[in-house]
């Protein structure tokens, strides 16, 4: 007997460009982007910029590269910022944060729900003094939807609070908005009612929209002027990348459509429920299960053709474009039949 | 009326050399320890590596050179090192661990007494995993005393099996021992028992110990070897460094009478519990006091001639070779007088 | 009267994917080259690694990521390395060598031939010593053609005695070889010819190929590991990338086109030549033109529909695949008429 | 029969405070120069302020410490810096203004004399260009004497075309004087003269004029307070520094004592040529000598009792406070003795 052809839930990275994407990405008009302008690129720029209520917005090849442009132009050496435990630029990057970026980072508890710091910890920890030899805080790092918060949305209004503290203290916000597109659709808002206040915002086009690469930068016209100098050291700036550009444009045609994986995921949910699971309740496309050893579950899953990965102790389950309901029906059945 | 003389509470960095060391500084043997050996350099490195139970050690200008040196050569670009909150290497250094040694750091909460984590988080916070893309959590970093803490001692059990985790885990220990000779002498044991399983260790001679600059890095003879080199290149090389050093070998003779700076903190805390203040009971030379408003606190305390300093909210009170017992009650006396 | 289509011989850069390649793109098999693996990408790496005889190779989306990434891995902090004066690690990438790969350059003239060093410069500058203080010399790089040298190509015995002389030395090498394909294609050696005795090279698959985006850095199997690493730090690990390195395999099978680019520079630089223009000779697919003022000469090149850049005090002029033979007699057609 | 007390020409950083020194260092009033001010360390750096034309002044362990804390100032992430072929900051700083600074360095070759660049290579150099991802030049660094080139003297009218020029170009400029006491004493003029248009200047007190530790860095006051701060990143923040300060105090008493250096060897370059050696006429207090081989006769003037050191392919003999004319004498008459 062989494995069923699995059902892939490790993550909404795993997409793949469709027919629609492919023929715009070759009938895409490109140029050189980084000795002059390539259009397309231009275009999906302006988009994005539209799309988040920014000025301007800038290509770059990954989420990664992002954030850290963000925080190599609002860090000076030495300085401390303040992130969510478990956020990305924390736990994900590799330490670029702070070899490349020099920051010190300071972790904010989850005080105000899953993923979501409080305004207090924020003016607690940014602990702002005169000295001359004591670190300054001069960045607070949001995330939304939060990743290892099994894609906790941070709602309009709490968004708005912690900007404002960091505001009032001076500091810099930026949103590490690798999956906004998802809090968004959850929360019926237009992705700019979450980017008030922010200095810079980071949106991925490759995870739950299906573009192949690249993700987009976002912030003040002159931020964003600096930011495509950084882009070019780190080694970001690419020629003829129309042909990535024209998929994310397609992509962003496709928001609405993410609404569908946020179903899916509840479906997984109750169906996991149902059979003694405990899950935590989905605000998006993403849930996290609490199992006793989760190296077995992911190989008994995985024996079953049920992919899933860890993620702080956990199981993490993502749905996405190319996961459809009776996928995950299908996955669930699996999961019942093998006593999983 | 005027303010009497200051009673000088603020910290044991304010110590001055005494007649005994400026005479050994003036007979001092010196040479150019860039070139080649400044031999009372070398005579003060080897008495600490003896003191400290090391093969080798290194004069620094200062405890914050000493830590640095000390992350440069344990971390990796990138690389997470693990700190209890409120470390010095954490709040007080500016954050050099980030941007100069590379490394993300990650504050270990005080879940086993007043500044002392467990070995249990140690082992959690590691979080080692196989994936290419995940931080490598490389080092953990003690404090004894720890200075945020109130000056609280790690008994030599408690840093052994800290130490023992480490290593399990494959990650390097080193500990900032600014002021270890006081947790030598509260604790009754060699000081060379507080660094079992240590890959470095910082420790001061311009504290408690009185000797106008610098501070000494221990470890491994290729480690120091090593350290020499980064060293220079910060800008931490001297010439005839052997005036300092011979007030450092003055120094280090006097650890036992750091007892008397202990007592003294003891009565100073009996004395404002008397007076009906907050504090903590004193392990060593430290205090820490909750008041209302510190910053008021510190300003009326200024008035009647008492100097302490802010410390992580509270009011931090030190006491030190150049305050006697008299001077503790005199302070005492003029904060009753004061109704402070 | 408006100005002609423009013939643009700005940089091989601006050649555009072609019906094939767009082809290819929209057939590729991808994956998530993160998570796990693309499967084109891995094809497209061991091809690269065939051809340069490597053991192993990875995609970068950029020549200059595929440099840093190579500087970074060979470069402790504060070592010395070595590159022809104007080598593009030098002056055009943004000074990432010393401020993220913490190295110190050291220009080595071109006493060789354009843009290429002696073996015995290189044994001058490594200037080697055993004091514990000085610089360590621990990197050569070689690029090869040399494009601040207007495309000159290293021979295979030049390369061979320069790279002997870093081995003897106990130097790292590595070879920028964003146009190495224009060097093998023009001395009529395979790739690997080139490679001889080098630790890393980098080659483009975007510039005289046509690929639309990405470059390869090949090297030993742990090189590549650790490569694998930094980029994700850097932000260059992307997702379903084998939209580009199916374009990156179609690249690879038109070396010999190269050809052509050749023979038209040499109709460039004869008819510049005939209309009393000093210019370089070309070996490959550049050509460098001393004029009296750089700017004008270009301004009035644009007038008549001919773009160039400047390149070192001169006038660059690069031929490539989207440029005809006719295109550039074109372009000398229109020099000749504006007496240019 | 036993070699002779050796007469030490290796470096004038061998030597040592004197009793008059010692006495100051003894009697100096000091302070926690980190928590609040020790006033002998504020008197010192006034003076050197005032000796040097600037508005403040910051006392550091190490020259070396001196020019980082510059370069770090001055320097943005990948800027490229113009120094002379041979500067101190380029070949014995360990590559600290790569990876510390974050700076490119391109070398300036010696066309206008010894050690001396020439006010258009200054321009050329620069390279200024509005490309976006060209790299910038921000940054001139002199060396005022000029160790690598036998201590020669950079004169005011030099000094000031260079600077002028720097000027013109929107560049900082920077002066590593930790000989400039020397150069001011040899060309007869104040040491401001010789500090015109520079934006910073490092002095030593630990060479020539003989105290035991220290340099100062001067420039603007905000130039200065932000230097304060990176000193204490760097570990170079010290506490009762005014011990060392003291004896700085002294050395600048002793300026005019330099010419007494110079003379001496102006007497040891005659008798080198005498004897038919090959040296450079000494502008200051160095000559370099060029021999078939440098470590053969470094190991015969040893073993005869003459100290030397090798300093770019040649000996170097260094004359200093330490060494009298009558050591001078004898070292000369040893030499002839031995036929060296």
């Amino acid at each position: 007997m062989t494995t069923p052809a699995p059902i892939d839930l490790r993550s909404d990275t795993v997409t793949r460009p469709d027919e629609q994407m492919l023929a715009a990405m070759a009938a895409a008009e490109v140029g050189d982007d980084v000795l002059d302008h390539d259009p397309t690129m231009r275009a999906l720029e302006e988009r994005v910029a539209q799309l988040l209520g920014t000025a301007s917005a800038l290509w770059v090849p990954s989420g990664t590269m992002g954030n850290l442009i963000a925080l190599m132009l609002h860090l000076k050496r030495g300085d401390r910022f303040l992130a969510p435990r478990g956020a990305h630029v924390l736990n994900h990057e590799l330490g670029s944060a702070a070899w490349l970026a020099g920051g010190m980072p300071d972790p904010l508890e989850w005080d105000g729900g899953p993923g979501a710091p409080t305004a207090e910890a924020v003016r607690t920890q940014a602990n702002l003094t005169m000295a001359y030899d004591a670190l300054h805080t001069t960045l607070l790092c949001l995330e939304n939807t939060h990743n290892g918060a099994g894609g906790a949305v941070l709602p309009p209004h709490e968004h708005a609070r912690l900007a404002a503290a960091a505001k009032e203290l001076g500091l810099k916000v930026h949103l590490d908005g690798a999956r906004l597109w998802n809090a968004s659709v959850a929360l019926g808002v237009p992705p700019a009612a979450l980017t008030v206040g922010v200095d810079s915002v980071q949106v991925c086009l490759s995870k739950g929209l299906g573009a192949p690469v690249g993700s987009v930068l976002a912030g003040e016209a002159e931020f964003i002027k600096a930011g495509r100098r950084i882009r070019k050291m780190l080694g970001g700036g690419v020629r003829q990348g129309g042909v990535l550009a024209a998929a994310g444009l397609i992509a962003l045609d496709r928001l609405d459509a993410l609404a569908g994986d946020h179903d899916n995921a509840r479906v997984l949910a109750d169906g996991l429920t149902e059979r003694g699971w405990q899950v935590t309740a989905p605000q998006t496309n993403m849930l996290l299960a609490a199992v006793p050893d989760v190296q077995l579950t992911l190989q008994r899953l995985r024996s079953v053709g049920v992919l899933a990965v860890p993620m702080n102790g956990q199981v993490r389950f993502v749905t996405h474009r190319d996961v459809s309901k009776s996928d995950v029906e299908e996955a669930l059945r699996r999961i019942g039949e093998a006593g999983i």
